[in-house]
Parts: C-alpha cells; sequence; structure tokens
C-alpha cells in the first residue's frame, strides 16, 4: 500500500492505474480515520469489487460545528495505516487540511430538504460541509463506485441524492452496519465512553430490535411507534434523547397515513433512527425496514 | 457530427472516444444556444487544442429568476446545430430540461462572496443555477478543458473558483470576447434590440475604451472612473444604467488605496464591468486591465 498526501501525486497515481488497467474499477472508501471494523468491511468490499482501492483518511473541519468534536476528534494514523493495509487498500490518501482547503472555501454543495431533518437539524452547516468534501474527493479520486456504511443512513441518503442531482458518474454502494456483539453500532466516537456510558448504550440496538417486532403489529402509527421507543430509551438512565425519528427511506419524510404496516399500501420503506447522548458523546444509529 | 439529447449515449460515446483515445483529450463549450460568432469562436478554438469537442446547448431554467426571459430566450435549434457542425464541434448534446432535471434538484453548488456583486446582486440566485448545472455538465461530459467567452467575466471567475475549490478536474479556458465592428460584444439577447437602441447600445463599448485611456491617468481614483463611466454612458438616451463597477479581477473586491494606476503597487488586474438596460434588454460588457 503508498500513502499519499499530495493531491497531484494521488491522482497522478491513479491515473497511471487507469492507463495501465483501461477496464479496471476504481473503488473508494471516504473516511475520518480512527477506522474501526466497520470502515474495514467497507474496504474489503471495495477490494473484492474493484481492481484498484483507495481509501482516504481526513478529518474535515468544514463538516463540525462551533461547539464540536473537530479538534478533539480521535485520530490514529498509523493504526488507520495498518487497518487499510490489512483489509487489502492499495492507495491512501491521508492529506492535511491546507492540501484540500489551500484558500478559504467559498463554494460549498447543498442538499436540501433531505438535510433539515435528523442529523441535519441536530447539526446545523453538518451536511453541506459533507457534500461539498465528498464532492472534492470525488473529483480528486474520480473512483467508479464508492462504499457508505448505513450507520450514517442520512449520509447516505444526501449522498446519493447528490450524486444523482449532479450526474456525478460514480456508483454509490451502501453497507450494512457492523456491530459489537451486544448489538452497539461500530463507531469512532465509542471510545469517549465510560465503562457505564458503554454498557447503556446497548439500548440503541435494542430500541431498534423492539422497533422491528412492533412494526408487526398491524395497527401501528408512526407515533405510537416513536413514544414506544422513546419510552423504551429513557429506561437508560445515563440516555439523553437527541431525536427519535419515524421517516420514510431515503427521502426522509413523515409517512403518510396512520398505520405503519406492511398492509396499508405504503409499500416503501421506513427507517427508525435515533440520536442518542451519554454524557458529551452523541451516538447514532438506525434501521431500515421494507 | 451527431447529436445526442441523452447523458447516458453521449457519455457512452465520449467513454468509446476515450477508450479509442487514450492519450486525447476532450474540449467542452457549454451554451445556452442560439449561437453566434462568440461561441463559434470558443468552438474552433476546443477544436484546435483537443481531439474532441463537444458543445452542449441548454437554456437552464435555474439560472433565471422569476421574473427574467426564460421563457422568451431566443431558440434557433437548427441554426445552432449548423454553427457547431461549421466550427467543428464533433458531438453536439442537446437535452430537454426533464433529462437534466428529471426530479427536483434539491442539491445546488453555491459560490459565496463572488457571487454577492454585479449580475449575482442584480440577479438574485443566477449564479446558484450556473454553478449548479456547470457542474454537472462537467460531470456529464467529463472533459479535460471547458470553453466560456470572458463577455461574462464574472461567470468565468465563478467557474474558476468553483473548479478550484471543489478539484474538478477540468482546465478552465477563459476567451476573449467577439465583437460587430462597431464594437458591441455579440450576444444572444442582442436580437431583442430595435434598430434605434441598437445603435446607442454601442456605449457600452466605447464606454470601456474611455476607461482605457482614463486609466493612464496616474492619479486616478476608482470612484472618479466610475462616475466619469456613468457620465459618458448617460449621454445615450435609451440607456439605463443597471451597474457600473470597477474591482480587481478574479476577486472581484473593491481595489484597495485611491488610484488606479500601475505606479500604486497593486500589480493586480482591474475589471471595469458594465450592465445596461435599452428597454427590456439588459446589456453587459467588461473589460479587464491589467
Amino acid at each position: 500500500m503508498q500513502t499519499y498526501t499530495s493531491i497531484r501525486e494521488l491522482r497522478g497515481r491513479i491515473g497511471e492505474w487507469r492507463k495501465a488497467n483501461p477496464e479496471g474499477t476504481v473503488g473508494f472508501v471516504p473516511t475520518m480515520g480512527f477506522l474501526h471494523e466497520g470502515h474495514a468491511s467497507l474496504i474489503e468490499r471495495a477490494r473484492a469489487e474493484n481492481g484498484l482501492t483507495v481509501v482516504s483518511v481526513f478529518v474535515n473541519p468544514l463538516q463540525f460545528g462551533p461547539n464540536e468534536d473537530f479538534e478533539r476528534y480521535p485520530r490514529d494514523p498509523e493504526r488507520d495505516a495498518s487497518v487499510c493495509e490489512r483489509a487489502g487498500a492499495d492507495l491512501l490518501f491521508a492529506p492535511e487540511v491546507r492540501e484540500m482547503y489551500p484558500k478559504k472555501a467559498v463554494t460549498r454543495v447543498l442538499v436540501e430538504e433531505l438535510t433539515d431533518r435528523l442529523c441535519g437539524a441536530s447539526r446545523p452547516g453538518h451536511f453541506d460541509g459533507v457534500g461539498t468534501v465528498v464532492s472534492k474527493l470525488f473529483h480528486i479520486v474520480q473512483p467508479d463506485r464508492a462504499y457508505f456504511g448505513l450507520k450514517d443512513a442520512q449520509q447516505v441518503a444526501v449522498i446519493e441524492r447528490m450524486t444523482e442531482d449532479l450526474n456525478l458518474p460514480v456508483g454509490i454502494v451502501p453497507c450494512p452496519t457492523v456491530r459489537e456483539p451486544d448489538g452497539l453500532a461500530l463507531s469512532s466516537r465509542n471510545v469517549y465512553l465510560t465503562a457505564e456510558q458503554r454498557e447503556q448504550a446497548v439500548v440503541l440496538s435494542r430500541a431498534l430490535g423492539k422497533a422491528g417486532e412492533w412494526l408487526s403489529e398491524p395497527e401501528l402509527g408512526a407515533s405510537e411507534l416513536r413514544g414506544r421507543i422513546i419510552a423504551y430509551i429513557e429506561r437508560a438512565p445515563l440516555a439523553v434523547i437527541d431525536y427519535v425519528e419515524v421517516l420514510t427511506y431515503p427521502d426522509l419524510q413523515p409517512p403518510d397515513g396512520l398505520t405503519l404496516s406492511s398492509g396499508n399500501g405504503q409499500g416503501g420503506r421506513i427507517i427508525v433512527a435515533l440520536a442518542v447522548k451519554f454524557g458529551g458523546t452523541r451516538l447514532i444509529d438506525n434501521r431500515i425496514f421494507g
């Protein structure tokens, strides 16, 4: 595996590979580093489906709010490199902030509507930063396919819509969330949790499991489901709910009608999405049904 | 020359050409049609510098305000095709609105700061529409170089900055304004002018010529220059000034200091930009000095 910090050099290397492999495809896994088995699963999938696998590690300041954890976001470049190598990455792109933003960025890529709820409502400007940096990375790497974890389901929906709206020549591949044995979704932010918070954090995935059971009730409505999930999460004393939402997926709209069961003629998919704080650490999780 | 209305088919054709010409470059001229000799000069230059020349003709609804001339913007697809062919285009892309915007476009590409003055101030939202459609067209055509006329100097500055900020892998080639024998800058909107308006419209290019003379005065300041240009244009009875601006180029900021002469240590370029209405027709012109 080769590591690049320069856009020009990375592009040169990918360009050479393309010339030598005119039928080959490039798979791309953009990350913010501090890689865990969830990221490794994306890299392995990219590796299996493409001739060249590129991973980026870049903690993007543009997608953090002024009171968020940009400065203290966990970083471990050496371990990241070894996770990438072990998972089968060919090229690692790890630029400095000044390489990605050499001057004040006055251009932004905005995805409206999809971003005014869930994490977009809790973190104003977050998805503008995501859309902008992902479109920059797509232009730098020019992949055939890009791999994103469904733990950030709204991010996947936003990037799919941006790609479609802007005719980006990239296939977006959503990949399943990887979990700890007890169900907790892997996240770089899990390292912030104390032992007691870590124990109670399992309430997110358990609540989603219960939501799956409740959804089989034929007359269940979205607000009733939401209420039951909130009550379930509140049984964890350290849990402070940021949001619990039941929406259509990938459009992220309130579901039509009163009931969610498959018999109500909606046919589409439903996402149950949670954001819960434990102390200063905000965890998200979701499940998509139907 | 082949004409395409389908994104998929155009991409397929360009992809085939790329495979057959691995060292070749693609030149791209995005237009809104009703092509004149200014457009032809862009196509000829793209032809001279690239192996494949692609022209798009698309009147982009996103860049017109609610009270602007989208519906009545002049269109002549047959003549456009013959201008393209004569100038040496290989592929003409002329999509319908529903091909470019099959669903409500919720993604927008914004370039801030550069767009809050000149035409951006007179036409709110205009450059959001330009940035969005140009990035879509770049993703569809994936050219090596794109050619833009400097009559729309602010548009060139905005597209250059967007390309730089988003790392778009496209070289932007600004090309000189083509003029009528009396100096009037060619524009698709010139057809709206009555004979009397047409005669007086020459005041724009003449005012820019006078500005060039005045700029040789060592103590001239921006506001004095602006005042002289306004007085000069107002001698044309049918002219109604929208704006007269003297700014740095390409940053479009007010020049530092009191004087504009080359002796004042600024070193950078200065743009004198005009927008003047004749009846319902708004004409723009500019010159870049230094």
